[in-house]
């Protein structure tokens, strides 16, 4: 009954930008260059929660971060999910809600010495545990502030 | 080059409701009971160009719907995804914002006589082939019916 996303919020290790009601951090996982999630700021379990102000700063949110994949990295479009089904592998659920961001590529993008591609373009995203690329600390990090200086 | 999407604005065959910006359909795969999309009403392909008056109109329905597939078949949360993959198999691609809805499931419904399951309950949505449950027109029509009762 532990909430997975409240501990990243005090963690801003992998942080790309934050605003009044979301925080927007870099998912480990590159299998998407620039995956990442977006998390409330409080404790709220479902959509149907949120505030007008929450959903106003949310979609100024997308804005700025669509924009910015396309501007970094040349990403195509934006996949945007709100799932939250881990949460409900547990017996009490206590989902919070996260909004996961998968930018998708036409063309493979060289960058921090890598190539990262997305053979699936033009289809739903993958996943399984296949697709997973974690990369090493140093190549987050340096996504994150290619990023940032593009925000 | 045509959009997948407008041809839907002028069908109200499988329609769930509608608010002033968004339609709500049902899916006719409905391997998860209820699957929908929430198509916006006038041709715009991404969520940045988005009004402030369509997302907050958009926030009213996501409540409404949530409570209706949670009153009506017992849902215990709803998968949201804006993912328009599929207009970019396209060269030149022309993306029609929507919403894919998916209720998910504790425990198997029985619903116009069937059963329906939700065996990843907990986990991410399954897709592919194997997960297509095409229903005919009159167990979509009571599925609809259903859902408008309980809106």
């Amino acid at each position: 009954m532990n909430c997975d996303v409240c501990p990243f919020l005090n963690n801003f290790g992998r942080t790309i930008t934050q605003t009044k009601f979301w925080k927007v951090d870099i998912n480990e996982n590159q299998e998407y260059l620039g995956r990442s999630f977006v998390s409330l700021k409080r404790h709220c379990g479902s959509l149907s929660e949120l505030t007008k102000d929450e959903w106003l700063d949310f979609s100024e949110l997308v804005r700025k971060l669509e924009s910015c994949f396309k501007r970094t990295f040349d990403a195509k479009l934006i996949n945007w999910s709100c799932l939250m089904n881990n949460a409900f592998k547990e017996k009490t659920a206590n989902p919070h809600i996260h909004w996961h961001v998968r930018p998708r590529y036409e063309r493979d993008v060289k960058f921090a010495g890598l190539t990262f591609k997305d053979p699936e373009f033009g289809s739903h995203y993958a996943r399984g545990q296949d697709r997973i690329f974690l990369q090493p600390e140093d190549v987050l990090i340096k996504i994150i502030k290619e990023l940032k200086e593009n925000l």
